[in-house]
């Protein structure tokens, strides 16, 4: 159980002890000089700062045997408690709702599908409530208390005050999420973008460990983007970062659903692929599933609307090293089923416009099925746990 | 006189320590308690870090007569001796060399311009040195040692290893001009990218103090951006960043020099408005002076190319709020001078283009002459002066 009352419990308030809470998480065992090399703290900030987090059990110490030395004391490696506290994320696509419950290094411990019938807010709400009630009860099998609820919602999502401003994707506009979701539950309840939660979920334990500045572009029913600098999830001072999807790079673009034209959500998003297919090829396709099978059969029509979508992508990327420079780009999202149809188109467009050494930045994929976008709602659950400073300072 | 020996001179070697000087630098003078409220560190560490800075005469104390409470101990106030160092800061242009020597606050205290006859290394930097020199000779006056220079460059700089890598607009590749002048003078030397040595002076005292995120945005010769994001300026990960010219915004777009098509720059640099000014009306123009003349005066073709330079920017504009959703967006340089023709333009770009709540940044036009990219350089030789930390750690 967790030690104190719900919505009290802050085992760690300092930015410090957060940081040394996350880098143990990524890359512990480690030993207190360890964690002050990696963090840049002193030797004794990091024992001020791991004191609490002891007490609390959140960190526990062992002994490291193959560390000992032959005179002296031997070092101890510290490491996360995972089975110290439960939490629960959960990620809202247009279909389904997706939860886990995993415990504090953040493994999933159960994951639940639940089909949605609608998107609308009445219908997506009590889904979600009867999700988190159906982990809950899995949760008591743990005899660990589940300190926290995590909610990531594609669009422009207000973490601070727990609001879903406007989800285009989802139609929703100013759901106080976060306010219902706490009442319905009792859980203290973080609500986030889902590509920023995802982001913090590879920061964490993905393809951004040790990284101090990534991105993570998602692409499939949107085109999305996370973004780590200096060490940090970028928010925007507005509450909007990453929009890459919103890159205007055409004049001459089809009209985007935000307002503008020639948007890269608007050529290389899902339904802007099975628009344009059909549209090339005149048949009356039924999902972009479809659109996929027929350009993988050679119409040559729908592989030129993929090789568009895949110029669109790496210029966007292009834009995004250009503009900061990350050590690495991660692509990923559902959008990857037709990877091999615009791989090469991506990564020629990002080349093309990459300026001189930025170019050096190193382009992977990375599947990370909606299970992982629910474990990065877990994830930010977890940062609100062990304390604000690492989302805001 | 410096304390220590030239090459030797870190007063402190701390981020803590770092952090407190730019704060005090500023927004002092301040009491102990304001510089950890504004650092988000302890009183403990902030009195740790204070120390070293007050022992070596570059943080002074003084009462604070005005705070002085009816009971206790009255506050002190902490701020920089500026009269405790001088720096020298340079920028090279196409034209000229821009000298400054500025103290520990980087005050200006001497200007100096001396016209170039070429931009080939074998000319500017002779050129340089000889400036340096006689700023050095201006320095004795003061009888305060020079710690330090700062030398800007536009283009791909490594400041690590001192080298300008690569300067399309001075057709330089692989100088290694912290050496050169190194030897040459005598004194520690900082070479950084020009825009970003100018986003510093902006970030300690300029539009960006107190801002977390915000871009600096110059149009002119070239069209560059600097960044800070989480309080810090954006390197990138190979030295490139804000490379806001080279953002692919138009598929027709007319060639860049960077080799990819329809680039901000290809289309809203100086050169590149002349160029279609002279195409547009046919008239052999010597300078974009004369450009902006034939805009002002009507005519049309000329004024239509002002406003899809402006529309341009205003792209940019949005693709970089779009991306990281800075608090502000400053725009400068010597493009200026035409504000008036695009200002329009660049506005409802900007806004047509940025997604959803992005919107709401802060534009503000702010000249800043050469005088301040060179004090800017100064403030870059001031950051290696004080400690490495605040520019990479």
């Amino acid at each position: 159980m967790c030690p104190a009352p719900l919505h009290e419990t802050v085992p760690a308030t300092t930015p410090a002890a957060s940081l040394v809470f996350t880098t143990v998480l990524s890359h512990g065992p480690l030993t207190r000089a360890e964690v002050a090399r990696r963090t840049s703290l002193s030797p004794a900030a990091v024992t001020k700062a791991v004191r609490p987090l002891m007490e609390g059990g959140y960190l526990v110490e062992d002994l490291d045997e193959g560390a000992r030395p032959a005179i002296g004391r031997p070092a101890n490696l510290v490491r996360v408690d995972g089975g110290r506290a439960l939490f629960i994320g959960v990620k809202v696509t247009g279909d389904e709702i997706i939860g886990v419950l995993t415990d504090l290094c953040c493994r999933i411990r159960v994951a639940r599908h639940m089909p949605l019938t609608g998107r609308e807010p009445a219908v997506v709400l009590p889904a979600l409530i009867a999700m988190v009630q159906e982990l809950l009860v899995e949760a008591d099998g743990f005899g660990v208390r589940v300190c926290g609820l995590g909610i990531a919602v594609s669009g422009d999502v207000d973490r601070l005050d727990g609001v879903v401003r406007y989800s285009p994707f989802l139609d929703w506009r100013d759901v106080p999420l976060a306010d219902v979701a706490g009442t319905a539950t009792g859980l203290p309840v973080t609500v986030d973008n889902d590509v920023r939660a995802l982001t913090v979920a590879e920061q964490w334990f993905g393809a951004g460990v040790g990284l101090s500045d990534f991105a993570l572009v998602t692409v499939g029913a949107g085109i999305g983007c996370g973004l780590v600098v200096h060490g940090r999830v970028v928010s925007g001072a507005h509450g909007v970062a990453g929009e890459i999807g919103h890159l205007s790079i055409d004049p001459l673009g089809p009209r985007c659903h935000c307002g503008n034209q020639g948007c890269v959500e608007g050529i290389a998003s899902d339904p802007a692929i099975l628009r344009e297919v059909r549209a090339a090829t005149g048949r009356p396709l039924a999902s972009v599933a479809e659109a996929l099978e027929l350009a993988r059969g050679g119409d040559p029509s729908a592989r030129e609307v993929y090789a568009r979508a895949g110029e669109a992508i790496g210029r966007a990327i292009g834009s995004v090293v250009n503009v900061l420079g990350p050590e690495r780009v991660i692509i990923s999202g559902e959008g990857l089923a037709a990877y091999d149809l615009f791989a090469e188109d991506i990564r020629t467009a990002f080349v093309r416009s990459a300026f001189g050494t930025a170019a050096r930045c190193d382009l992977m994929t990375r599947p990370l099925p909606f299970e992982e976008w629910a474990r990065g709602a877990a994830a930010t659950a977890i940062q609100s746990f062990i304390g604000p400073h690492t989302y805001q300072d």
